[in-house]
């Protein structure tokens, strides 16, 4: 049954699914120096409309901290939001593999903004506290929330006017830009991002994130740090075959859509059920609720979903590439029947 | 062209790309939590016949490291041949991620002996020195000779009298336990392993590698290693299932019997050539020699394989699960059409 | 001219200085194998009336770092408040060499409280978190106020029916001995405190802190966690030294009360003057306050002391163990002469 | 007793210690920012006739690993001989706290050369292996040998000219520059040495080792690396004011010579008992021997020194600043008395 828990329990798309089984010809060169890799790599380039240096990677950790840390030096910080998923989804990965030190500003709905990092920048030169360095920030967020485009260029002038940095952290970038209505170039290159982790897993590839780094500066060395991160897929060409089918013809576009409006539909069904008060307005696939004990309870018995907060009753259902109205309809059906009884 | 520089430069047996594409039905729980990943789990503990901790990862280095740095305190050395792997050929990962010296003991065509383990421990309780803890054997090692059943014992003896581990980085272990007629249960659970890093991805399989606990002493904390270490696949279906199609009906041991047949036949071919001398006898599916480099020359316009030493004339071939008499034949003409002219 | 700026930039009590230049006969063991070291490893021992593991470093932040790397793996997490010295004061040296991520709870006054724990704890097998394992408290802590004793325990109690450890960063545990008028062996063996960072140079010493272990598990990895953590000097006899002589006829409590008084003086002085609100009561040698910014600068122009929030005229006053009244007063005087302008 | 273990088991020196009193006058910054630590780092630059950057720590360790990882990346190694104090001595903190591979060569007598070096630089621009960056030789060596001025300018020179740095482990590099009659200036400055850990504490210091930035480049990225290596002394001028006492009039050039004379003889006087074969001509000193067993077992109830070599029977004498003549004799007294019997 499909489930609402995360966009990663759902299947790998049948067209990357082909190319998978596609790129399966023969002999090919392992870590990357196949053709299949050199062509993904230049989709992504094309995607984003400049030079940038391209790394793939197997998790969406690998490919936050090591290109994080290919940024800094072990004394320099990252400035990201408590809700950040490389504050507390990733086991303390940045900080053992990269050493730096994640330092937390407040955020609104998974956001953060220049008036919460501007007063951290008081310690700059001061030896005893890690130096702000990058701005981490997801793009959706793990709350479900958007930055614009304009907050996305706003924060990469403050961090470059300030000796500093910008990451995004795109597990969902698909879904920011499908629901923005804009580009990867527009909200990513245009903006002046440094780094950005573009996912492909949650949106329908089997397995593949990729380090993107816009900031030649960096480029080079992530040849190494993603080695030594112990990164280097040797088969690579069966990741890159999956990034050229997810990129081919807007595929990746066209299934944040269908995420993105079922997140919507689901949204909005939702608020028109007792026992049930959406948590923000949704604007991607992720949707945050609150509802009563008893109806969390019931419906676990039948759908998989996180319970972000067990006491507050604060819940999470998250609408994959591949779910249909008809899948929506059953579980609010199952909501229904609850209040009904 | 089919290559002889690696076994990874070969594809995905059709068995196992099969088993993908099956695993490929409706949702499933994601981070290893979904049923596949147990039977797979299940398997490799058949193939033991023990209770082994079982995680997959995606690259033979991963499984190396984060194995490793699970038995280990930080002050605490690895004790391994110079030409290791995890020594020679992981940027450093071990001592960037693990943070654990590697203590290099003299090798015989990538052979280590207690012989030159035992004056290492005079070190012990002395606090200037990392102290050896594990001692880290490849079998198949990267020259391609073999430790024997008896050798392992004798080294997980020694190094459990000595409150010491052993280690095995199985990159290449189907190649070995063909090769020497035995199991692995007889290899590596009866001789006392504690740890096995079991490699697929050189033998057929698209990406997988297993972290193999055998000492429950250690099992538990590798569910968080291996996640800090950036290496929890969220969709592992299609990473287990390969294992499972994997040990199906022995296919592992049927791919890596002709990996090694095709070893030996090349090897039998080269050494009736003139310009060539094996380096040492073959037993699996490495074959070194020293050439005449004007042959090398030769034969590199037209085949992939690693020249290991330059100045020396030293190259490697690997002959993968799928090569036949018919590619080492096309090959060596190579060579006697130069010798020929 | 005496500081209010820290008790680190008063100098070394003579009786302190006296022993060091007595250590200064003949040859001795290096590494801490001398004599000195045994004695004063034991008065340490005395002091806390049990059979604690004690390792001397030169700085606090080793202690902390060394300390608290030797009880954890690297994927478990050390509970503290924002403020402690270790989240805001070290560079981030705990994520850097210890590698353990540090999870914050709020604070009142820089005190945290198990109710502000306990939720931290849902965490606790679930591998995508930073498995919370270690409670680091600070006493005295960075806010200058104090655990009570039964506070302590009570913490104790929490971190150990879960399945944790307590840490006490104690830079100033003599001036909360002293303070709360008890003794160190109730305060710290008696209450269950498994690690403590015992702190010597802010009263008195030249230079000199403890690594103390109170848990038998953990005590033997520090003679290798320390000298692997760059801290083990190897003329410790002078470290030493100054430990025994501190201990002697109770200097440390003795320093620490004459601290502790002038503080509660010094504070007494501030809240009869206009243009300073006291920030909170002071119960040790650390006085913090709100002052008009004009009163501030007038008063940065003769002494020393910190601006902690300038935006909020938040200031910090320190007071060491050789600060007299007068000094106190003259202090004063200079904000009754601005006031009186 | 006087002992021939090391030069760390000597006392301070008069001069020095005398310093470290009139150190010890009313109140002073604290972290390094006090008029004492400013002279004596100019001090330092002063010897080395250059601005190069200084950072005083309190061990040879920490000087060694917190200056190494100032100049690297982490996927980038350190080349040096396997005796190095890095690689032997330290317990693995290169490993740990840098993260930093040690890649050994081949040494004569403690001494690397250009030709074991230059076959390393095969990998550089390969992935797979840690890219030899720095290349760190120890001066005197840890076999008491010395590299002349020409030796290490040709060794920077090939170090440049590959895009690598040259860092010299200077723990006893005052033995060196009296032993070789030349200067700071001159072996270190103008051969082009980026790095230089620049030792005090074996030569009769109590305690204080500087961290020696020649290279701009690299320079102010060591305030951070000090405070997060755990190394930031807060009462600084008490080390600081060691260095001034040590450089002034020479005095460190004068302990040394006292040291390499008291070297020299004992290795005159060794070298006519029977029983004894000095390992290597004295330069230094350490005085290397081999020794038979039933000596070295007399000699052993009355002197404390290193038997290097227990099985070959190789001991190790160090001759500290203040030993004399009549100790060496006393010393060589016990070898014929039971010559003798």
């Amino acid at each position: 049954m499909k489930m609402f828990k995360s966009d990663n329990t759902s299947g790998v798309h049948p067209k990357i699914m082909e190319a998978v089984i596609k790129a399966n010809e023969g002999y090919a060169h392992a870590y990357g120096e196949d053709d299949i890799t050199k062509r993904a790599e230049d989709k992504i380039r094309e995607a984003l409309g400049c030079d940038a240096d391209v790394f793939f990677v197997t998790t969406g950790t690998a490919a936050n901290v090591i290109g994080l840390m290919g940024l800094l030096r072990t004394y320099e910080g990252i400035v990201s939001a408590e809700t950040a998923h490389i504050n507390v989804d990733e086991c303390g990965a940045m900080e053992k593999f990269a050493g730096n030190k994640i330092i937390q500003v407040p955020n609104r709905e998974g956001k953060i903004s220049i008036d919460d990092i501007e007063p951290l920048l008081e310690v700059i030169g001061d030896e005893h506290s890690a130096q702000p360095k990058v701005i981490s920030i997801s793009q959706t967020t793990e709350m479900g929330t958007l930055y614009t485009v304009d907050e996305i260029k706003e924060l990469a002038d403050f961090a470059h006017s300030n000796n500093m940095l910008l990451h995004v952290d795109g597990a969902r970038i698909a879904n920011a830009v499908q629901a923005l209505g804009t580009t990867l170039k527009e909200m990513i290159t245009d903006t002046g991002v440094d780094l950005l982790s573009f996912g492909g897993t949650k949106n329908g590839m089997m397995m593949g994130e990729a380090i993107v780094s816009l900031n030649k500066e960096f480029g080079k060395g992530y040849l190494f740090h993603r080695k030594q991160g112990m990164q280097l897929v040797s088969k690579m060409r069966y990741i890159s075959a999956q990034f050229i089918a997810y990129l081919q013809d807007d595929l990746w576009i066209e299934n944040a859509k269908n995420a993105n409006q079922m997140g919507k539909y689901l949204a909005e069904r939702l608020s028109q059920q007792d026992g049930v008060q959406l948590y923000a307005p949704v604007s991607t696939n992720m949707v945050f609720a609150f509802m009563d004990k008893g109806l969390i309870e019931h419906l676990a018995r039948t759908f998989k979903f996180y319970v972000t907060d067990p006491s507050a009753g604060q819940v999470r259902f998250v609408t994959s590439y591949d779910i249909t109205k008809e899948d929506v309809d059953k579980f609010v059906d199952h909501i229904r029947e609850y209040n009904n009884k």
